[in-house]
């Protein structure tokens, strides 16, 4: 039989009905993180009865959420048991440091919600109808990403971490920049590696209240010091060693970035780097998936945000002054660092 | 090196990321049938900006969106050229008469998605929170239903009929009752492949006006008759070769079932056949995927409803007085027939 003689498949429209009950997907797991149902397992209940138990909840519901679990991928079944895989045992048992459980708050905030059942307005104008989507001075948004997302940013923040401790680790003095602090552990993680280290954290006023809490909790207070504001308003002084900028770039237009990006270039030592954090999809904007799909994240919630390449990154990182930037990935995470120099 | 010493995998949290941010694929998807998207690629717009074009919306918005939807496997990318895939050309192309866009309006209607927001407290209950769910009389989400599903239920509809015909094709009369009759094109299809066929479709009142608007359309007005209300109140009277029961039986706790199916049973004629088209998960409840889930679907929206085991069905049809039922895959589609005979 020749190629073309060969029957098509038969019309399949379950991706079609897979993709539209999604947000039954999302609210099983989040039902489950509510109902600290990870932990109950962690704990040692392994049956729907054991568990519904241990959540105060309904044997048959708690059947169904297992189940439901199983096909999603965050528990294996064995017979009538259920048990936890290695990630959902590191991130959604409650008493695990790496809990992501608190990150719901932010990702299924009623705001990114809103922003994504008008996201029909936001492709028809090119961004979010809203008239600055999440950027507004010191939306209460950003501090539930500082108390959320924090254990999400643990392997980047090591890796700045390590990388900047192998550069700088022979200094007297190392001076930080750390832009869009959030959490703070970007600089907190630095500053541990570095004993060295002064952090400088800039972010909204009522966001940099949760850096400053959790660097008084690592001891680092006498090391931190807020810079409270717009990165674009903001006087960043000079003498930095490196400047991280994480989870930002995104949010803007390219002309924008490159503007934060010639501050950033004067306020660093000549040698000295910047650092991104971000979500780089493939030079076809389609892969790798996650941070392909991140820029919908964007058109859904910002005005002109975007999820951009490494060579434009690379046009942002030359037109503000730096080298050509290299990529570091950091998989099995979604995100990359971007890291460019300031010529010495 | 021995397997104990290989060291564990890193700590992976995309499933988690990508799991809570599915809802933004729902809306994506959504977007692009509001914005008749898929149309305009069809009929030969192919770079963002013709399809913006064609479609009244930003180049930036429709790029963005379009690449989320390669993506999403809805369509391909070649350089900055994309087309559909031959799944989305047959069910998204608003000119098929598989077109599923309509689908979208019960699928994510309102209700759904407030049953999925308090998936929590259905858990703890073990059922909808709701009274009754979706299963008050007259409920106008089954509008929805029989205005959007039925292209998605064109398969199963020519199954049905294909083995009614088959059994009862030399018989002079034959006498169908189709309940949950909905759209009404499971009758239908049957009346249209037994010319001798009188359909019974049973319905709530409101439904069937649906049904009979089909059935008059397709010329079969004059043998189609109407049995408004609930399937459980409803007399069906007797000397039918074939009840079909669609998409009903996963609403309903297996007491409810057992009753209707033995009305169903007293309604047959002797070698009769019960045609029940449902989600039917294997053993383990956990697969496939889109069976498995439907548990959760009704979890959310019913007081007591799941999706039953071939085992489940055949103790309800035999609890019924059917001989054991077989079970009819339908793949590609999710759902899959379950025919139990009344013995001669």
């Amino acid at each position: 039989m020749s190629a073309q003689q060969q029957p098509a498949a038969p019309p399949n429209p379950v991706l079609i009905f897979s993709t539209v009950q999604g947000y039954q997907r999302v609210y099983a797991l989040k039902a489950a993180v509510d109902l600290d149902l990870f932990t109950a397992i962690a704990k040692g209940s392994h049956t729907a009865a054991e568990i519904a138990t241990a959540c105060n909840a309904a044997e048959r519901g708690v059947r169904i959420l297992c189940d439901a679990l199983v096909v999603m991928g965050f528990l294996t079944k064995a017979g009538d048991r259920y048990s936890l895989t290695s990630d959902t045992a590191f991130f959604l048992d409650s008493r695990s440091p790496a809990y992501l459980g608190r990150a719901f708050t932010f990702l299924l905030h009623p705001t990114q919600l809103t922003h994504f059942e008008q996201l029909g307005a936001a492709v028809r104008k090119g961004g979010t109808p809203d008239d600055q989507g999440n950027l507004a001075p010191d939306d209460p948004i950003w501090i539930e990403f500082a108390k959320g997302m924090a254990p999400m940013m643990v392997p980047a923040a090591q890796a700045i971490a390590g990388m900047l401790a192998a550069e700088l680790g022979s200094r007297p003095r190392v001076k930080i920049l750390d832009i869009a602090a959030s959490h703070g552990f970007f600089g907190i993680t630095v500053a541990q590696k570095l004993s060295q280290a002064e952090i400088y954290a800039l972010d909204w006023a009522n966001v940099l209240e949760v850096a400053k809490e959790n660097a008084a909790k690592h001891g680092m207070a006498g090391r931190y010091h807020l810079m409270p504001g717009s990165a674009f308003d903001v006087e960043y002084g000079t003498g930095f060693d490196a400047i991280l900028i994480t989870n930002l770039l995104h949010h803007f237009e390219p002309a924008a970035n490159e503007k934060m990006l010639k501050k950033a270039y004067a306020a660093l030592n000549p040698g000295g780097q910047v650092v991104i954090l971000e979500f780089v999809p493939n030079d076809d904007r389609v892969s790798p998936p996650v941070p392909a799909m991140f820029s919908l994240t964007m058109l859904g919630s910002t005005p002109q945000g975007d999820a951009y390449t490494l060579a434009e990154y690379g046009t942002m990182c030359r037109n503000a002054g730096f080298e050509a930037p290299r990529l570091v990935p950091l998989e099995p995470m979604p995100q990359s660092l971007v890291v460019a120099r300031k010529p010495f």
